[in-house]
């Protein structure tokens, strides 16, 4: 279950507030379900979960068993939309059946290299992502990284350890892997890369970790139906993002993602991709931030308690984490501590998260709760789709096309022209 | 050396604007070097570089070469200033003599787990950092891996895996200390947390695990004679302090620390814990925030060129980075890239902040550049001592306390509360 929390926006925002804009999200709402909006196009992931076959699930499940035993680690080739998801979900999870490496996702020599020394040791397969397949930084990490299977593996071999998950018949990656007959995966035309976490994008890497793609799946379809009624009082999701849209124009101009879970951290990365991506331009947007507690509180805690006002914060807590430690009592009691001996770490934790959400309320900081019963596959399945469908609703809401990214060609343009100078 | 380009700030700042505010600077510059400003009593980092003893730096560098033998890995347990600075050294400069593991920087019972599985099997000194030793974070995580150490090792032998870093006479570790007899260093009461790096806070763990301390304070020493003059013109440290706050003044109310290298993430970290918690006070300092590009440049990328203009930009390069690679020609060309065949990765990483911080000007975001030329310790000790100086002047011109953090007692207060409520 995820549930949303808003107790602590008392005094900043009016339940009045939120019933006088419900117009605005209904037509957010039919605009999205009618596909009428701004980005139409690009909306193919609102109905996507209940459209993943059962078919593709049960060969990527089967894929990864097999690669399991002649594997020592998998190696994820992509960026954006084609890493961020990839890696909050393996974060988020922990553990995985096997290691997944990230490349192409920077343009740095030194982790290049670094990663080459990893991999020469080990036995690996490797998903590169992208969809034209000539995006700088996976098509140089790829080149490189061939360079090594070439001379590690043989033909035949180089070709069993190489999938290609691009578009259905154009690009580069495309033709490259029907040239040379890679094993491929298809990414549709009608869902963007920062909401691509449940195409083969996602799923392949995913089901080769050992991710049980089948639970993340069903998390995400059950998200379907549950976020689809158009109602702010009772659909958390579009609560969320009508809430999120009243704060900013309220002045709060920040939202800080705060959660006292250190596995969140990468899943907040892929929600600044998301909301920050489909809502800054036009010169407006709220600025995503992310903060990961207890950690931060000691570091810009001092700047959200007592700062500029024009921040509100979204907690992200789990109920009931996969692992907890006991506190033990200690004979000398030096720190103090005892008196929570026996209680656990996450007791602590939770009771850190309360009065740091009321803390802040009462410094000024607006703030709401996101929780998730449990940290495992399908609750993730689930967060993901309420995040898409709530940063779609509050986009439309602000009047900007939340599919598109204009912006990202105006430093791609002088760089191509910078490498062709020389 | 370091450098600081500014060319991007033209059309923001008026050279006669920075001369305006050159009294401004000057004040700063007095009340912090005579002492008499706000929080003067922890203003002791000012001339400590040049107060470190080369016998201190002998004696932890001997300690570090004796330990390396009989340990397979150091924990280190601290939050805050206690954590950051030195997670950001050693994943700056890379590949320690020994790997160093982090505790007692969260409230995590599923991160202690996972962390004791691993320490089951090792060898290992823990090096725990608190003033008063009583820091919730620390005190929980160093009594349950105590907990482990008394059933790995006998009583002698524990004694010699625990070193403290406290306060000289004060406090719960330091009477575990002198009690137990465990080696301890001093926390000087003149230095506060975030300005600690270079106490033996920083010394101590990083001797351990391998890092050139010489060079490091070296390098702070030069910085401390290097950024002494009272001129923003020849001081790029008072440059810097200037600038930031007359583009505060003028509503650029968000700073982002942007770096093409991924080995300044944590250096960025500790970097908004300095000026954040320095800054954000009485309602008023610039939000930091930090992005590792190209990776974030399709995340956030979007947002900083097209959206809210209300943020600058201070980018972080590296000259020569350690190490780089090569982009191999391919015979097929499938992604077209053959073109800079021959050259390295970081020939293009060049390429893409330069065109990056042109496309971001000309989009509305101003910004600057501090360039290292050598990724070493000697440079990274430098600039931190930039930062510290730098943050201490423009937080004097913002006319606040850069020494102190009043804001992180609100929730603490409350967590004690409800903890001792059970």
């Amino acid at each position: 279950m995820i549930s949303l929390k808003t107790d602590y926006l008392k005094g900043f925002v009016a339940p009045d507030e939120l019933r006088g804009i419900s117009s605005a999200v209904r037509k957010a709402h039919d605009d999205l379900h009618q596909r009428k909006g701004k980005g139409a196009e690009f909306t193919g992931w609102v109905d996507l979960p209940s459209r993943i076959s059962s078919d593709l699930i049960k060969e990527l499940t089967d894929l990864g068993s097999g690669l399991a035993q002649e594997n020592d680690c998998i190696v994820s080739i992509g960026i954006g939309g084609s890493y961020l998801g990839i890696r909050a979900t393996l974060e988020f999870l922990g553990n995985p059946r096997l290691p997944v490496y990230y490349a192409g996702h920077n343009i740095s020599g030194e982790y290049l290299h670094e990663l080459l020394k990893v991999l020469e040791t080990k036995r690996f397969t490797v998903v590169v992502i992208s969809k034209s397949g000539t995006t700088t930084e996976p098509a140089l990490a790829f080149r490189v990284i061939k360079g090594l299977m070439e001379k590690k593996y043989n033909p035949a071999e180089l070709k069993q350890r190489i999938i290609c998950v691009t578009d259905e018949k154009k690009g580069a990656l495309r033709a490259l892997a029907n040239k040379n007959g890679f094993r491929s995966y298809v990414i549709p035309d009608d869902v963007g890369g920062r909401y691509s976490i449940l195409t083969p994008v996602g799923l392949v890497p995913l089901a080769l970790a050992g991710v049980d793609i089948q639970g993340f799946v069903d998390g995400a379809k059950k998200a379907q139906a549950e976020y689809a009624k158009c109602d702010v009082e009772s659909n958390p999701c579009y609560r969320y993002a009508a809430l999120r849209n009243l704060l900013y124009a309220k002045g709060k101009k920040i939202e800080v993602m705060s959660s006292f879970y250190p596995n969140v951290f990468y899943v907040a990365e892929w929600w600044k991709q998301l909301f920050g991506e489909s809502e800054g331009k036009d010169h407006k947007g709220i600025f995503p931030a992310s903060l990961i507690m207890s950690t931060d509180l000691h570091s810009m805690g001092q700047l959200i308690q007592d700062g500029e006002r024009t921040l509100f914060e979204t907690f992200m807590s789990i109920d009931k984490p996969r692992q907890d430690v006991r506190i033990p009592s200690d004979k000398e009691d030096a720190d103090g501590f005892n008196y929570v001996a026996g209680k656990t770490l996450d007791f602590v934790n939770k009771k850190a998260y309360e009065a740091t959400a009321a803390a802040h309320f009462e410094g000024g900081v607006p703030n709401m709760t996101i929780s998730l019963s449990q940290a495992d596959a399908a609750h993730l399945g689930q967060l993901y789709y309420f995040f898409e469908k709530a940063c779609a609703i509050s986009g439309y809401m602000l009047g900007v096309n939340p599919f598109d990214q204009p912006g990202v060609e105006a430093y791609k343009k002088k760089m191509f022209a910078l490498l062709k100078e020389g």
